[in-house]
């Protein structure tokens, strides 16, 4: 049981988080924060917290269990506002798609990795964003990875996959430089493909036709670039590293690509898509859908 | 009213097709071809095709609308067998993804472009082949192009039209290279992308991980990597010069951007994911998804 649960960011994955414990009585009071006031006061309408505050340190008080949903960008002002300010005892946790950046921010913030926080990120979400996207079972069946320090304190761990196990969740635990690598291949990238992808379409002259007739994958494939700008350029910014690797290794596969369309090589187009079919269905089989 | 429909290639678009006109009572009799008896054989227990033949040139003999509905590569050898072959008044069309190469292999076959060829292109389907993915409705509410030529008979045009209505579709013209340009953007480009994306990751080290870890976003976005490699091969060197272009300004615009990613131009990210998203959140809304 938590007792009081302060949620700095009231958006979709702070907000689910917050509906679910409620929902199902792992939580006896439930503190938003932001700093807009106006979506506090509509989370508030939505049940989705009993009370809030738009001062982080003010908020945290009397919070045994902080969960800062805020993006990536914002996390180190976060955590500075909450120096000093924590119970005694309070586990704080995040949600943030690259780790490596929380630590080191929590670490220029705090002058050092504390024991009580557990690095965490739910793979959950979708394109929506924002406090009236928040929904009921969002963490059901989904993976949640922590990325606990050298420094985290083992009860605090525990308590943070305990409330992950409450919203049904899957919890693992990952090296922080591993997590940011996987999610760059498998999150990130595929964002900036979509993301770009888009923005060429839209930019061609018969553009208007070009949406007009555009199918189905089309629809599957850029519903990612949906995702809010803001919070992808802050992952980008967070996760510079692995992303430029991956984008690397992606642009020089497209770069043989083009040159197998270019020069009819149709040998070698018919690899890789036997390849890339192979694999996407076996993952689709491991997955279950 | 059709009265023999003549499927060649009874897979999921010709097979779709065919159980649509049928159960509409649109058509009389249904003739399958393939070059794999078991596979028509297989078409008539499900109920799609009346009878079936292996041999094009004898299955269209009695069809007043044969409908080809073969890999690109395979067009021009099919168009080929049905020369001469084609009872008087009979109408030609294809459902191929890219156009120009099929006028190309029908000028070639039939020396010449004939009055009764009515090239066609429905934008439908998904990752699915076979003629066990055919459904029924698979085009309803979708579009289908025509791409007929200066030699094109209106009233082969018009009879073409009618059945793809019949069908559900709804059924535009469209000049065919212009067709050409529009599908490398938005399908054919698509595809490239998840296709190298679904084999950069495969051949990363800790690809079982990578795999593990990719959440709903990487499941839409990939989707279109379990279609047929054969097929896509084929649509690769049938579009090669349209694909050619959109792969290539796709490629710049991708390395504009991972130099922004190494670089920290935030200003640069957050631009290209706010046009793209607006852009993405428009089409949705066009497009009632």
């Amino acid at each position: 049981m938590i007792q009081t649960l302060c949620i700095v960011g009231v958006g979709l994955i702070g907000g689910s988080l917050a509906r679910d414990l409620r929902r199902l009585g792992r939580v006896r009071e439930v503190v938003g924060v932001s700093r807009n006031a106006a979506h506090l006061e509509r989370a508030r309408e939505l049940g989705i917290v009993d009370r809030f505050d738009t001062d982080v340190g003010r908020a945290v008080r009397d919070a045994d269990m902080v969960v800062v949903a805020v993006p990536l960008g914002a996390m180190r002002a976060v955590f500075a506002r909450m120096c000093d300010r924590l119970a005694d005892g309070a586990v704080v946790t995040d949600v943030g798609s690259a780790k490596v950046a929380v630590i080191d921010a929590a670490r220029e913030a705090f002058g050092g990795v504390p024991p009580w926080l557990v690095p965490g990120h739910p793979i959950a979400g979708n394109e929506s964003s924002g406090v009236e996207a928040a929904m009921d079972g969002l963490f059901a069946g989904r993976r949640v990875i922590l990325t606990p320090t050298q420094s985290s304190d083992p009860q605090a761990v525990a308590r943070v996959h305990e409330m992950w196990r409450w919203a049904g969740a899957e919890v693992l635990s990952m090296d922080p430089a591993h997590h940011d690598e996987v999610l760059a291949a498998t999150s990130h990238l595929p964002h900036m493909l979509a993301y770009t992808l888009v923005d060429v379409l839209g930019r061609m002259q018969d553009r208007v036709e070009i949406f007009r007739y555009a199918a189905g994958g089309f629809r599957d494939f850029t519903r990612i670039a949906s995702s809010d700008p803001q919070m992808w350029h802050d992952i980008c910014v967070a996760n510079r590293e692995a992303l430029t690797e991956v984008l690397e290794r992606f642009g020089a596969d497209l770069s043989t690509l083009l040159e197998a369309v270019r020069g009819g090589d149709g040998e070698y187009l018919r690899e890789v898509f036997t390849r890339a079919k192979a694999l996407r269905d076996r993952y689709t089989q491991d997955n279950g859908t």
